[in-house]
């Protein structure tokens, strides 16, 4: 039994990881860490949880925390909190996970550039885990985090363009100039905390476009895929919010290289993708929604490339919460110890 | 291992039930069955359950329906067809749940004033059976329901009303004329049919009552309740579509019986549901909402009497698709199959 | 051309104001005041506002605030606010219109007993102007707000209420014990200011009742009515929020009074209404939801008995935020000006 | 006063103009002409109209439809009826403005292509008037409206890619290959009749891309844009419904042309659309949402380009229904009877 010591317990993506958990039967939670709901049970906090998980949530610096006898910790927090906690887990024996972009890079100049674009300090604070960290995309790096002691679970948004482009770019069949990510996500992604862009009668019958002078994830992206190209690779990147809770659309172009078409790249991505559990291949002659992963760790991609203008498309549909990061972590922690890789994550969701 | 035979297996109904089935360890699928898309993958109809059920559905004619191995037949199907199949199905040697009317009546008489109210043949079609037949209402027939071959779950709405009200009833807290049901389901409970009211752009920001001139649910909560009663009890009831999907809240009113208050009907409340696996009393210090249920078979009940006007009153909370439906036909399935009667129905639901 | 000085112009029940004034022929704003957002345009606040209203918002303390040339003033302030500046404006030779708690009761004593139930000073700041006002149910008290120079506008789910049993209880066709006002609101009633119940991931799917211990608009209502009825009436409450963002739906019951019956209910309502050009009177044939009073400043009560059980049912429909706030504050608006009292107010709302 | 009948004014489209006409004050209706609800008042089928609209809807061939005094005859109707109309109606001393695609272009080639696409009669009924009709875009062909008989409205698609790409393109600071426009529509675009796709469960939650092997509304865009670029020039188009009722949002990119930049962008939209009264030009800086055009005639624009990939990208934002439709008619038919363009059209929609 792998016991999961859950840092962050409270948001939406520890409350996403102690939901899967419940089901996993070869996981179990040994400790519950937040700072805010310390003494009291989870279900106090989130009442739908009572009878699943009446735990105690105990402080950060509290024995209980400290000494939790755990495999692994995963860290379901915000930037910051996981490089400043790693090197005690580790010292602990413990493995670790982590929602953020703490760990998202392995080089500190890197780390460095996407701390700015937050505005945050770009002075990592574990660099030496920071340098043996890998990135949580199972389907890419399945063998590095086999053997990972930190993973730095990716971004939702990042996610879903990596997955919708992956294929297209490893073989050459997307230009690697003029790629754009068009991504539209549900509320969730934003996490519990109330804002005026984000309450009730602000946000239905409301689609806006944000940060339309950069957003974060758009490194991780160009990262992965330049990895990928084997060389440099930029892309353009816009964040949208739609009346959605759970779900992310994003909508991939790009111009077809010499000699692509829909046909190739269909295939590229049916070839890529055969194995995986938990990926689909589709084309537009499958009718798909968000509302067919939401609550399911699957992510399933559209190819729909538009000879007539030579334009590369696929459409990325995958439930932000989980395949976009509590499934996506249990996924890796699956991996990293040992386990099956879809044990506890094949649930099809509840519709509607 | 129960083998499940689902008659009625495409519906909003049907499909609740194969998500529950996915997850029991103890109950699986045998066949499914529909008048709609005969021939094809469950999941061609219901794309999210690609790889949860790739079972192919037969016709109620067909020889792999007639001959399934199966030990139950669960008919989520509407009024009329039960009735109709139900002998076939017991000749086989299978137990019968039906979610429809057709067999919450144990009486040809009561049978036929329902059938009239909902505008259909008043002559039941198997009479036999509808005597021997038992209301699905785990909470209150536990002990009959474990000797049934035909159970009949009960309505989402009468559900909601009768646990919310059972307590007070039984124990005379509730005076037993004037009480009233004020009811509002989300849009689920409609079915899977489209229509001009379930149109998206009609009923989102729209709140409505209907059928105020008598809704067939009436007649399975006097019954239960003049029962426990022990006299005749009527109930005003009234029907309202709130823009939700799932999700029933219930506010019951009545006049306190002399000498009963707040805390005399908590006590009772939680004395006869104390050991209840899927029910919680809670009171108005509590705060709880639909979205605690939904996902879930728990049905929470608050009980706010109001002293200074006299009037008893609780608030049910239910996801009419589960413990309304789905949920509760399992729950009835683990009884009168001989399983523990939680068995695959401890999941919490997904938040947000 | 009346003139309206506007306080607390950016919250939802001021830029409500400002849409309906924009569209008026013969008021228009003489100045927008707000604690918040001084110095810049209401159109920065709100964008949607552009070219309707880029007036700027000066504090309540400036000159621009003190000196504006208006005739009426209008509050469209929380509980607090317009009793400490009402005798400054009063002074000014304005009139006054107060959406809050403040001017709804015209004795120190019944405004004390409110304040406490809120958590506020029972003592009041303008007494004198409290025991000259007039409250604002323009249906109910027309010929004394034409007089008035101080009108308290009503609370919204007290205005569905108070519209939706006043033939009833003024006939003597209802029992005066045992009424009771079940009401679903839309989250806009409670303001734009963001919190965890109100944020949109938590609110979407999710139906839930509050203050269930008591709310304060139930003494509007008992003081209305008992007024009605000749003797003192009360009544339970029961506030529930739906995933509305407009809309009341208030479902009012009672025992029906010795020879009441749903036709004599209907007939009392169709007089009663007869010429009042913002209430309908409809029956259960006719089909209606909250959607029918969007955007518009109607009321529709739908008288549903239920003679089966003897119960008075009647269900009313607002908009809580037209009819329930800005409307009603402006039909008193061109009450107490001389103005026909629909000017401005014979929009039919936007379908879908 | 300009006298209009409205055919096909029960659909979304005809009800968005009777509510526009009711506060209009040089424009009224002058007959009602449906195939459905014949002999009913167009408040019986739209009870929220009660009061606004209760004239009777008479059939297209009755003697109220064929006499009508009307200047203009409005035909909000689907592809194929005002083709078969029209000559009457012209004949009859009437002007036209049809919403369909029957008139949106003046080439019985070009429009036996447009047929081809969306499965009809490649023949046109009326070549004689087609090949008069003026494209309905006002801010592109104001002089030509004003002298028009016959104007084909545009889609509301296309409405928002043209008005958003116009200036780019026709100041050549996007290369003509490559242009993308990624559409998100609300609901109520597909119009009034429920499908199983926008049945309310089942659009909720879902966020999904549609017709993506072609969607018609791509010619107007191309035909529109070419003429603006002096030479052929392609797009792709991915139209996408997200849970809203009302708005459109289109992310519309290309290659930067060499030489241009997000300030000579934001040049060319701020002078191209500096006197339009309904086009507002914004910049990453302002927040703006479609909730900022619901209920308006507005369209605004958001210039956003990545210099940094080299990306035009404009953000477009639109009412479907008003703007996009009834509001883009209204003022199409302002222009064509000589009156301000503004009229009946300057409000701000209601919030939230």
């Amino acid at each position: 039994m792998v016991r999961v010591k859950l840092i962050g317990a409270g948001g939406y993506g520890g409350i996403g990881l102690v939901e899967l958990l419940h089901r996993h039967p070869e996981a179990e939670l040994a400790a519950l860490v937040d700072v805010q709901g310390v003494g009291s049970r989870l279900s106090e906090m989130w009442p739908y949880l009572e009878g699943t998980c009446d735990r105690v949530i105990v402080a950060p610096d509290s024995s209980e925390a400290r000494d939790a006898e755990a495999d692994i910790s995963v860290f379901a927090t915000p930037d910051g909190t996981a490089q400043a906690g790693a090197a005690a887990e580790v010292e602990a024996g413990r493995k670790i996970i982590d929602y953020s972009g703490d760990f998202r890079f392995d080089s500190t100049e890197l780390y460095s550039e996407y701390a700015r674009r937050i505005e945050r300090d770009p002075q990592h604070r574990a660099t030496k885990l920071l340098e043996q960290s890998v990135y949580g995309l199972t389907e890419l790096h399945r063998e590095a985090i086999k053997r990972a002691r930190v993973v730095g679970n990716p971004g939702c948004f990042a996610m879903s363009c990596i997955c919708g482009l992956a294929p297209a770019v490893k073989h050459g069949l997307v230009e690697p100039e003029g790629v754009i990510c068009d991504c539209k996500t549900g509320v969730s992604g934003a996490g519990k905390k109330p804002a005026p862009g984000f309450h009730y009668p602000e946000r239905y019958e409301n689609a806006s476009a944000y940060r339309l002078s950069g957003h974060q994830h758009v490194m991780e992206i160009e990262r992965e895929l330049s990895e990928l190209a084997g060389q440099p690779l930029r892309v353009t990147f816009t964040p949208q919010v739609v009346p959605l809770v759970r779900g992310i659309l994003s909508t991939l172009y790009g111009r077809l290289a010499p000699g692509a078409t829909q046909s190739t790249v269909l295939e590229a991505y049916r070839e890529m993708y055969r194995d995986e559990p938990f990926i689909a291949v589709k084309t537009p002659s499958d009718p798909v929604g968000t509302s067919d992963v939401r609550g399911s760790n699957r992510l399933v991609v559209t190819v729909a490339c538009d000879e007539r203008t030579g334009t590369f498309r696929v459409v990325s549909h995958v439930d932000n919460l989980i395949k976009g990061q509590a499934g996506s972590a249990l996924q890796n922690l699956n991996v990293m110890s040992g386990l099956a890789e879809t044990l506890g994550l094949q649930q099809p969701g509840a519709h509607p």
